[in-house]
């Protein structure tokens, strides 16, 4: 059983020009990849009949299935309909029930049927209709020999409501489509080299039907293990069996599966250990407060956090010595030492994380140049520490130390912090 | 002078199988429309060799320059050197400038240089390098026949780094393209079909050579008008001229030109005030506080925040009455008045912003439902607050009500908060 090839064409001149971002291919995608058929490209043309018309063919001969998006409405800019007729050389005739669902829809919404709106119930004869339950433009559905054409919306609410009670089914219906499983393993605190390194042996050994790839992002990377098979349950345990073998060689990366994020888990993780947790930020300026906060019910773990963001403050407020800042300064381990452990104090917390740095892209000097950021955890027990050096950019230097920072903070809570 | 046709060409299965959205493309369209470089299509195929190439022959032979993101890290599955390199006819050797801006690079940040990462600084032999300041794999430039082919990474600060210091002067140099003067003008408070009302009549008279576009995003709309001539000189009088037309009908709203941020805006006025200015947040997280540090240099003019997460924290380190909290509640315009007062004093600033509300999605009341948020401004003259009442999305919900922190304090600031 070979598997269903798609691709997907979005019309508009205003994904051409940068004016919207295209979100609708990305979960067409998705919602494809989960029934096993898949994209092996994408296309964005702009509002011109000679374009669609051989994006249309260019996409025939490489793909299956065809799922076409935009360029349905009302004006005249608006060519999709047209194109279809002619590529399946098709008349284009008043489809009565297009109508009814049309005048109903305008009828619901206190509206009278304009001529221009009357003409978006005019259909290709060859085409099968595809109900549009929240909007004006139909859908239409075309087959020949054994490939399938789907013109859309691009209304994003208006597509996604046709895909998930029409399209998708009548997709698994026509295919009989095979299984696809996928699994991510999230992780953080290692570079896409050094992790490849690392588990280059296992990956090589993979089978033929496993196929791994890299998605790098700051200070992050996630793996996607994606199978193929027939039978998915006998897929899904071969996938779990490599990622049994897999994990103990990067396990204190490993922060969780399938999307989570490395403040889900601490949370989580906090939840579980009934533990408070407090920030202390210099340089990240209320970047990791912030991003703890970002998980709905971190009031349950988070106390809450402390930016000192001039000397003065780190000793009134967080009781930072005056003689540690003056001796070391306040980009010093001995100053996020002594601010993640006073700032739990301040917080009655259990935790305490703390950043200290020069995050630019000025203010360095030769001993401590631009990009040195260091970051404590304590707990009471345990005090950990860690040098970052990054660059000169502002704004990444604080996500990246955030990230290490949260890294950190998992490690210590999960006791996977054997290795600095 | 005809208009130069690009097309775009994103690499990567994690694009096709939906598990990252490309935002790439839509940022490069937009900066190549500002030079007057039409895109008439963009491709995303996957990581596989032949379809890479395919894309590359239909690329060339509709368009003029190619500009090509994704398909460049240290790993297996990253084809696109070897794929230009095969389609160039040419071979790869090691480029000693790459390799030592890699060495540079990999030193700054204190690691050694792996073999597989030292295989990055090989280029095949008929591209100009592009530099990569901020990541290990560089760009590529290659020419043929008067037309253009340029690789960077898909990584997106990487990408846009490469863009606007290398790509674009490179691209505009090259194509002699035509002038097309762009000035941005930036407002906040104030909803994208209120603005268009209040300016109908100055838009409509534009003459035809000006065009404005309305570029909304959460709580602030970027107005840009973009005009094309021969002669720049006088084309840029000609849209300061009608830019002063515009000012006086928006004064409150505009906080600055040509991509100026809020925050940035803010920094200058308290920098020219000699103010200084302290955060008390509760449901934006640390977020203002974190925005306000974004900038360089705003150690000058930031004491210092506080994130009081419970309620006891906000009596213990901001003296919020705990009578106040009883009676009106943490989520009140009580609350967040002392809050903005009394942050002033913990931090000796001359300025408190503060924010309390329920984010969401969860935890809202019948009286005080979800999105519900109370800002407040206090500089020891006057207190003034906002109320919001937003939705239920707790991401947007914090990013929209430190806009409107924001705002409120450079209204504030600039004494333009005659109307609320």
């Amino acid at each position: 059983m070979s598997q269903v090839l798609a691709e997907l064409i979005s019309i508009g001149d205003e994904l051409l020009y940068g004016q919207i971002l295209d979100t609708n291919s990305q979960w067409i995608s998705a919602e494809l990849d989960k029934i096993g058929v898949k994209v092996v490209r994408k296309t964005t043309v702009g509002d011109v009949a000679s374009e669609i018309l051989t994006a249309f063919a260019e996409a025939e001969k490489r793909a299956e299935a065809i799922l076409i998006t935009g360029g349905l409405g009302p004006t005249n800019d608006d060519l999709t309909k047209p194109c279809l007729a002619e590529y399946f050389d098709s008349p284009i005739s008043l489809h009565p029930t297009a109508l009814k669902e049309l005048t109903h829809l305008f009828e619901s919404r206190g509206f009278t049927l304009t001529e221009r709106n009357r003409e978006q119930a005019e259909l290709p004869d060859k085409c099968t209709m595809i109900s549009n339950r929240l909007g004006s433009a139909p859908g239409m559905w075309f087959e020949r020999d054994k490939k399938v054409f789907v013109s859309m919306p691009g209304v994003p609410h208006e597509m996604k409501e046709m895909m998930n009670s029409q399209v998708i089914p009548r997709i698994k219906e026509f295919y009989n489509t095979p299984t696809i499983a996928h699994k991510m393993i999230m992780t953080a605190g290692i570079g896409e080299s050094w992790l490849a390194d690392k588990i280059k042996d296992w990956e090589n050994n993979l089978p033929s039907h496993l196929k791994l790839a890299y998605l790098p992002s700051l200070m992050k990377v996630r793996l996607r293990l994606t199978g193929m098979g027939s039978d998915k349950t006998k897929l899904e345990q071969e996938m779990a069996a490599e990622i049994a073998k897999l994990l103990p060689m990067i396990d204190k990366f490993v922060y969780g599966f399938d999307g989570e994020t490395l403040e889900s888990a601490i949370g989580r993780e906090l939840v579980d250990r009934q533990l408070t947790l407090a920030t202390a930020e210099s340089c990240t300026g209320g970047h990791i407060a912030q991003t703890i906060t970002s998980i709905a019910g971190s009031s349950r773990y988070f106390n809450g956090g402390l930016v000192p963001y001039q000397n003065e403050m780190k000793e009134q407020l967080l009781n930072v010595n005056a003689a540690t800042l003056k001796k070391h300064g306040a980009v010093s381990e001995e100053t996020v030492i002594e601010m993640a452990n006073n700032v739990r104090q301040v917080f009655n917390a259990d935790i305490g994380l703390s950043s200290s740095g020069i995050a630019g892209p000025g203010g360095g000097t030769k001993e401590k140049p631009v990009g040195l950021i260091w970051i404590a955890y304590a707990d009471g027990h345990q005090t950990i520490t860690k040098k970052l050096q990054l660059g000169d950019q502002r704004l990444i230097n604080v996500q990246r130390t955030t990230t290490a920072a949260l890294h950190l903070l998992w490690q210590s809570l999960t006791q996977k912090n054997g290795e600095k």
